[in-house]
């Protein structure tokens, strides 16, 4: 007779085993936020070796990302905007969020999570550590930027974002990306070098 | 005997009117949106005279932010604005944004209208309409500034108000309005004036 030495439950990788993981991290990230979620945890919700979890995904930041369907990789914003001129940061961060939102495809999931954001206080915990420290800190620290101006920043670009998207005011709603960048760059530009 | 003249259902001004008329309205305007409500089909829905609407409501813009349980009157907020030197206007605005929410009894309605903003597409029109032609557009026309610029100063400080009391982030979330003002007021001055 064989025995199967494989612990009860715990699969090897399968077509589905990628979506399992981050159906796993969805429900993890929700309930313990950001911070107190860990890829040991998201396996173990899974049900499969936290090997496999780091095989699909490198860090948490990038599991957080694919779990929520967000346009972007942190890591990748946060090497684009640290690594270019740090004269022309301001219109690289409004051209790249201008970019990331330009369709609704890339714009929907981003959306989706500040709205469950806006109406549930597990959201809000998951959304605010997750910016933070994937992404405002980051850039704030590997800059040299204090964090009051990496949130003013934030929130000049949320702002937008929401004015554009979901208020749908007029004529931000339909203004190019240039106008936009003449507008707007020179306020981040000022946050963070001014 | 005495025959009663009033027409059916027209009912004179009673100790529940104003809050009769407040209902009406929130339905009107979630129906129709702010710019297609009229005092008249307000009244019609409130079953009371037009006349009795104005002598509670002066204008449809008071009526709106009194049925949304706004904590500022359009009128006073745009004549804080236009009236005073044109070089503070950034810090004007800014400490005036920072004061109207610093309150959860102030707060709330004003979430609670943008909550229904990013979740109901009706809501969205009445939110739209009302801050664009009852503040922005009545703002911007009398400064003359381009609308554009009043909409990014408007972001600016919706982004603020949402990353300050929703999703909470610090050290936004607890400073103090000096310290918040000498960041952002530089910002909003220059859209109004740079």
């Amino acid at each position: 007779m064989t025995v199967d030495k494989r612990r009860p439950g715990r699969r090897p990788g399968s077509a589905d085993t990628r979506g399992e993981i981050l159906a796993a991290a969805r429900k993890v990230f929700g309930e313990k936020g950001f911070d107190k979620a860990t890829v040991r945890g998201i396996a173990r919700e899974a049900n499969v070796d936290p090997a496999l979890v780091h095989h699909y995904f490198e860090t948490k930041e990038g599991m957080f990302a694919a779990a929520m369907r967000l346009p972007f990789s942190p890591e990748n914003i946060v090497k684009t905007l640290v690594e270019g001129p740090r004269e022309e940061v301001g219109e690289r961060l409004v051209r790249m969020i201008l970019q990331v939102t330009a369709s609704p495809e890339t714009r929907e999931p981003l959306l989706a999570l500040i709205r469950s954001a806006m109406t549930n206080e597990q959201a809000v915990t998951m959304v605010r550590e997750f910016f933070t420290n994937a992404l405002l800190f980051q850039v704030a620290d590997r800059m040299q930027v204090p964090h009051l101006r990496i949130e003013a920043a934030f929130a000049q670009m949320f702002g937008i974002v929401m004015a554009r998207y979901v208020i749908r005011l007029e004529p931000l709603a339909s203004a190019g990306h240039d106008e936009l960048v003449e507008v707007l760059a020179p306020t981040i530009q000022r946050y963070f070098t001014g």
